[in-house]
């Protein structure tokens, strides 16, 4: 297949990720297929679309015109069969367990046509895990976004062993051809690229709080004040989701059993999510939303600021 | 002491960080001695701050006169007596060994007047290793710059456990007026904030590059394509010195010896060493200096960027 013949995208999955995907592709002029397995689930999906192209339009992504003429290139259905119907690439974004992912796979080899590329937006798994399953292994990689998809325009190309090049290659082109930055994983590593540099980052930082090393707010300080990032860790992790991390905390924690900080993050963690402070979706998380703290002029300073020396 | 007491300040090592700390000083008015050990360093040292202060106007951060006003503050001298005449506080940048550093302090402690306050500007050291040799632990806190001090204008203020609450809040107070970001450490830790997180960060990239999991330049790709950063962790390495991380990271080594890892880290780093690529300083490094390839417009696409989808 050539670049030039990707016209038909499918996105399963109706997530956050998944309809990012799809209203990506369709504004780069894709048609795009969105699959939803629970049809009574439809009509929020189509609703979420909606509205996630006002907000790239908010945002001045998106004119008037290109977010109408990307939205009629949508479709959302639960029929499976009429998903998969002349679809190029499929793009999975489903639960990540690879029982359920292999079952995905499994259902749309049988729907697709041959020539269909698949692809897994997996974070946590690697494609060698559920490759055989897709029928079709060396049109099978893995193709991994990040949030939010219009700015953090990235994507991880990952293949298994016996992914092909052609397969590979047509990733990376389609990859450029929908606005995002294709990054090469030679080898399958379950941490990715940026993410396994970020969960590192992010590690720290909750050690450092949890262990009452510094405040949640001077971590913040630090990480803002020399990055002259707008954000640090802990305002990250309201976005991301206090129930979340501690969820990934906690998966993470079974294998580095060995490391005597991984207690003090989960028992940190729970105190925030016991609260039911969970981040930006509760209002409150380690800050108050909206116009958290970090936000706010003065917030650097701690207080208000005195740059004038003794004799100026 | 009240904070509009300190007026002189006595910078101890005329390294990177003491020619910046004492400029940083001077411009927000404080009169500041520079202790040069050997009296043979003392011209290039002055000639040293003279640039640093032509480079600070370049970069529009002084004027010509706040530039003369500030070099005029600075007094250069490798007679320990007068260095410490009068001095109310003293910052140490000298080598990291805990020995030279008590040395030092025990130096000035017989020279300085009993109210200075001792200040130690370590990056990987605590100050309870030396604050006994200073004769004056509860006036003696590590108060710990970032580099370079203008931009990441943050300081970490670690005390240890005899150090007085008046020396913190009075420490507190004069990073304010230096323009500094001040984040408070409740507890001696070894790795700082910033620096913990940093380093668990560039970890993970020298890691997966030493491993051959992805290219150097698809590591920074990944990185500045989801921060927005203009540089990614291989740039940054290029600038603190591909040779400085290599002797770092052996340190760090003897720590982490069950790290399967560190190994690959250091025999990825080696191979660069050898070849004199030692970053900026040397022309090369992970890039090629000036105008290394990550500046360059087109870098994170990797090729000439197709934006344009099949039906547009």
């Amino acid at each position: 297949m050539r670049i030039e013949e990707i016209r038909r995208v499918l996105v399963v999955g109706a997530g956050t990720m998944g309809r990012q995907i799809s209203l990506l592709c369709a504004m780069h002029g894709y048609d795009a297929a969105l699959y939803v397995r629970r049809p009574h689930m439809l009509d929020t999906t189509i609703g979420k679309v909606r509205a996630l192209a006002l907000e790239w339009m908010g945002e001045g992504r998106l004119t008037q015109s290109e977010s109408s003429a990307a939205l009629s290139r949508i479709t959302t259905t639960s029929n499976p069969g009429e998903a998969a119907a002349e679809v190029d690439l499929l793009s999975e974004s489903v639960a990540e367990d690879p029982r359920i992912k292999a079952r995905v796979f499994a259902q749309f080899d049988r729907l697709c046509p041959p020539r269909t590329i698949f692809t897994t937006n997996t974070s946590t798994l690697v494609p060698s895990q559920y490759a055989k399953a897709t029928g079709r292994p060396a049109q099978f990689c893995a193709f991994h976004f990040h949030q939010p998809v219009l700015v953090a325009n990235v994507v991880d190309i990952m293949p298994h062993p016996g992914t092909s090049e052609e397969t590979i290659t047509l990733l990376h082109d389609f990859a450029r051809r929908i606005g995002q930055i294709p990054v090469f994983i030679k080898k399958e590593n379950k941490g990715y690229i940026f993410n396994a540099m970020f969960n590192a980052f992010l590690r720290v930082a909750l050690i450092l709080a949890a262990s009452k090393v510094a405040s949640v707010e001077d971590i913040d300080r630090a990480w803002m004040g020399v990055t002259k990032m707008p954000i640090g860790p802990f305002g990250m992790i309201d976005i991301v989701g206090v129930d979340l991390t501690y969820e990934i905390a906690k998966r993470q924690t079974k294998w580095v059993f060995f490391m005597p900080q991984a207690r003090g993050i989960l028992n940190f963690l729970k105190t925030y999510v016991d609260q039911g402070r969970l981040g930006i979706k509760t209002g409150k998380g380690f800050y108050t939303y909206p116009n958290p703290a970090f936000q706010q002029p003065g917030f650097l300073e701690g207080e208000p600021f005195l740059a004038r020396g003794p004799s100026s």
